[in-house]
């Protein structure tokens, strides 16, 4: 890597795109609430969003659009995620599409559009447009503008999240946003990747699907999936260069792991990442349901806080999540130390282990000999993750 | 009621039964840690166990005893759930019955054992058996015995939990403990029934697999099912009354609703007990996942406790409970006032809303104009429930 590349964090990273961040008025504290994420026409654009039945108006407008494999631009707020809007929602986010269209001269359908943050109000549709021409005006390629960028999409992030990877003659960077529902209000997990590789939609689609499945959704901050949550992956061809399937492949997907995890390190209340891994199920769904099953239980995530090697409510969590299980079979690490075997308790010496959880581990599982696996990052729960979330204000 | 069926609430208010309860030092507090309940003669008996593919040995060793849809007697030990202890903790649960049985001079297979507690370590079958001939002398019809034994099954509960239902001629009358699996090593909700009314084990067992799919099944105070959870009714036969099925399905759903609201309202950690009622689903099924996943959610429930009329959160849940949902038909009220119509919100004066959710609430969901409908019970997540769960000792 060279010191070009380290300075070029983000979604310019890759040549052909612009960026540009800035407050429009929707936050209240006058923090950065807009972005734009532009390339220089029309590329290959894939997306991968939320399955939930409750998705919000943008999701599906951009669902729609995507059909199409092609866009310019996004342009994506913070602070009202434009969910559970109905048609009115809907008649927002196409109007906001098409102001930048306007501004940028190309079609509607090649404007994405996505919204992250409080459930239920309409977006200021006026404020956004109007910021929209200084915004486009302002648009650069430098890593500074990238920043603007990445910090416009937050809501309840700390910090912007911002990464590359670097592949033979072309790049792919990325910004992202949330960690899970971390905070319901503030409901969603964003990303937009970029890249100046020669790909077309056909061939990114199923590549950034992979990613997605083995990265994004291997991250349970909390068991609350998001109304809006979306992965949007555009590809300049800048570079002149095509990828190998291989190759692009495994820089997405690292590229996407590096995101979540930096989404599981910021996730509000936590005080730890725990990184759960599956072993020895029927397949990989099934070591998936089973790892996620783990990830979901409120005593288990408990005990994670409390550094306590707690097998019993991991082999209870494993009993309940609707894959076969023959617990005679079941073997838990605790931050590599055995804990259980053949499903009965391992003498350890509990406090060694404890100070072993006081910071990030492992916890791994095998549940037989099947080559089923799967990787889970979550994070404990603590006093302050409901504390957060108790709070109005 | 009479004033002396007030009286005798809990396990002996129905004739034929006999009760006793007391510390055998499983519980190093001193507190009661070992039941008895014991009919006159081996009673038709049925059962209803947890699902959990992680079941305790004493689980399996009742599942298959009460194939046979009889039993004279059950001996519960808490303080350990002789869970996770794979054939030593059968062979422990075997031998605990053995010996009651023989007190009892009746077959070990007539004889039920449960365990609720510590996953993990196995029973002290030594210290149980000891104490086993004083506790049958000690076996007693009045409400004081019934209390010792509704105090020998508890946990982390702070109070015994005792109900009775009358019907014409006859009496149900039982005890709990537990709530679902708020403290994870403390891993069991069980709850014992008796009646005096006349009736089969083919009789019962469908009421009371309906019963407790309509009360205790619709407890879900952290997602947790237990490795040990247990209900059973014994019907003794000496009131000489046959029941009505109606009437006596519904006093058997009427008493298993009480002592599931007891349990709710004894919730580590929990400040308030939220009722979930999901209407205008395509049949029960569907609303009784909806309303698990809204109960399911740690965000909703965090909501809960800040009595934050965040409905944005419950439509984030029902999105992913996965059911087919038109958000454009979901109608929302907390305490009675409506927050959400046809998916977008209602302008509502949020302080007030939040004024009426200070204490127990209810929070109605209508998903459409389907027949399916559903009720929940859940409580409200707390710092204090991370607290206790996290807390090693």
């Amino acid at each position: 890597m060279t010191d070009e590349t380290n300075l070029a964090t983000g979604v310019t990273a890759a040549s052909g795109f612009e960026a540009a961040g800035t407050a429009c008025g929707i936050k209240k504290t006058g923090a950065h609430d807009l972005s734009l994420l532009v390339a220089d026409t029309v590329v290959p654009t894939v997306g991968v969003f939320t399955t939930s039945l409750a998705a919000a108006p943008p999701v599906e407008l951009n669902r729609r659009r995507l059909t199409s494999g092609r866009a310019r631009a996004v342009v994506i707020n913070s602070g009202i995620a434009n969910a559970a809007t109905g048609e009115p929602g809907m008649n927002d986010a196409i109007a906001v599409g098409s102001a930048l269209a306007a501004l940028l001269d190309c079609a509607e359908e090649e404007v994405l559009v996505c919204s992250t943050g409080v459930i239920g109000p309409r977006i200021p549709v006026e404020a956004i447009v109007s910021a929209l021409p200084g915004l486009v005006d302002d648009l650069g390629t430098d890593p500074a503008h990238a920043e603007e960028a990445a910090r416009g999409i937050m809501t309840t992030d700390s910090v912007p999240k911002q990464a590359v990877a670097e592949g033979d003659g072309w790049v792919i960077g990325g910004m992202a946003k949330g960690a899970g529902m971390v905070r319901p209000d503030m409901a969603t997990m964003l990303a937009f990747l970029t890249t100046d590789a020669v790909l077309d939609a056909d061939r990114m689609r199923p590549m950034l699907a992979a990613a997605v499945a083995e990265t994004f959704n291997c991250l349970n901050v909390d068991g609350c999936q998001s109304t809006n949550d979306s992965v949007i992956l555009m590809a300049s061809g800048a570079s002149g260069v095509v990828p190998e399937d291989d190759m692009f492949a495994a820089a997405l997907r690292g590229i996407c792991a590096d995101l979540a995890m930096q989404l599981a390190q910021d996730a509000e209340g936590a005080s730890k990442v725990v990184t759960i891994e599956v072993t020895g199920a029927a397949d990989a769904a099934s070591a998936r349901a089973l790892g996620m099953q783990v990830a979901d239980s409120a005593l288990v995530r408990s005990a994670f806080h409390g550094a306590d090697p707690n097998w019993g409510r991991v082999l209870g969590a494993l009993g309940v999540a609707g894959v076969p299980l023959d617990q005679s079979h079941v073997a838990i690490e605790f931050a590599g130390v055995p804990v259980c075997n053949n499903g009965v308790g391992v003498p350890v010496d509990e406090d060694a282990v404890s100070q072993l959880m006081s910071g990030d581990f492992e916890l791994s599982i095998s549940v037989g000999d099947g080559p089923g696996e799967a990787g889970i990052v979550t994070t404990d729960l603590t006093p302050d993750y409901v504390r957060f979330n108790a709070d109005r204000s």
